[in-house]
């Protein structure tokens, strides 16, 4: 049974069942696990550019979590063997005046990986619920109705070449703590720090709840949850560049076969 | 006298004096230098953290070249150890009716980088002056009126916080014919190869005439142009880390300072 199974979000998941803390995917010692994040790297490298070559289809990486949760880190270390030529990331902040003036997908939808990229979103549509849930803004009809409309945006994505991976980066509330108190602590980390993020975690237990609500209604076939144990960073890189790896191998890539038109074409 | 001044375009420079199989960055053995450029790729990371810690400024790297001048091939190498989170590449192709409906810097001023960015144009605004020019769509005044059309924005881009670097990859008319033979000839590298290439190569001439205009009218003290000897991929490479890291390191960033309102601060 493969090592995912227990991970990946379907029939009666528990988010709370899950625990931060777990390392199920480091074997070894510190420095072996270095290696193989790098060469797993490495190896993601050369799966874009087949996906690049092959010039079919695309995939998304979304990324979602509580602040501190590892999302750029994910992303730093996951793709640092990747060139910029093939991964694009978009980071989604608080909607603007002019996102704000269209529905909820429209951003997103401009934002989608081309033919032969990876595209990696750093929030995504989902904050788009799951802020309006916990905030109060929306009632449990209208959730339910977002949650629909997400699930056949992403089946239209999957339907039309995407292959759409959603990892939610799970750590605990004492977690965020250190995260944050180093944030504050520590000077050439400060800019990373704002006053917001106290807030947001007063409300720890809601977004924990609302989490579980959108896990359990959006992970379908065409695009499943997993949740990621990010207590420890470098279990969080191992395992999301594993399933990322996993899903470019099984998407069979190929290169395209030779034109027989350029065969002992000579150029002058 | 830096190692920079004979490439970088001023004066009475001519590129036909430019050798492009010259390889004056480069030093010690094959290994050596990959071991170098690989470190390079690593200082262009730690540069870029500080650029976004700092989050005053932008860096933006122009890339033109004849087809096979290596304009991916540079970036694959030179930001290999970037994160995308940082790093991005626009690749401008020939204009969709929705660009053309526009004037020819609209789109270009759409993919600046953000603050704290680097990015790379993988070809530019200078595409919509060289290949008017040797299509003969467009006369000498018409061509005069948009490189001070394209100074004044380049001024622009530097008077708002925008370091502008602009590198021409010179390659030889002998080494294009092997790097486009090498394309049919390998079936991996097929995919790369465009019959429209062998056209606008029968125009090589005409070609280095507008480049040698485009250079000499737009290398400008606030975004001035280099020139890479580029026949040598691996002393492209290392030509274009090196500007780049003297480059950041000109730029003095420094990441901002504590926040004395955020000192002894408790996370609860």
């Amino acid at each position: 049974m493969s090592k995912f199974k227990k991970y990946r979000v379907g029939g009666k998941f528990k988010l709370s069942r899950i625990d931060p803390d777990d390392t199920p995917f480091l074997t070894g010692d510190e420095s072996a696990q270095r290696a193989e994040v790098d060469n797993l790297a490495v190896e993601l490298d050369e799966f874009q550019d087949l996906l690049h070559a092959e010039g079919r289809r695309k995939l998304l990486l979304v990324l979602q979590g509580m602040d501190t949760s590892g999302k750029d880190g994910t992303v730093r270390w996951v793709f640092s063997r990747t060139s910029p030529l093939g991964v694009r990331v978009t980071a989604f902040k608080a909607p603007s005046e002019e996102e704000r003036a269209h529905d909820y997908l429209w951003r997103c939808h401009a934002a989608v990986p081309r033919t032969g990229e990876i595209m990696v979103w750093n929030r995504s549509h989902y904050e788009d619920v799951l802020v309006p849930v916990v905030e109060g803004w929306i009632d449990e009809a209208e959730t339910r109705r977002r949650y629909a409309q997400i699930n056949d945006f992403e089946r239209l994505l999957t339907e039309t070449g995407t292959v759409v991976v959603k990892c939610m980066l799970h750590i605990d509330k004492d977690e965020q703590r250190e995260r944050l108190q180093a944030r504050i602590d520590t000077p050439g980390k400060q800019w990373k720090f704002s006053m917001g993020d106290l807030e947001v975690r007063t409300k720890w237990a809601g977004y924990q709840k609302a989490y579980q609500y959108a896990l359990a209604a959006t992970s379908t076939e065409h695009a499943p949850w997993h949740v990621i144990p990010a207590n420890s960073k470098r279990h969080r890189n191992m395992m999301i560049a594993q399933l990322l790896v996993k899903t470019l191998r099984d998407m069979k890539l190929k290169a395209p076969p030779p034109d027989p038109a350029l065969k002992g074409m000579v150029v002058t």
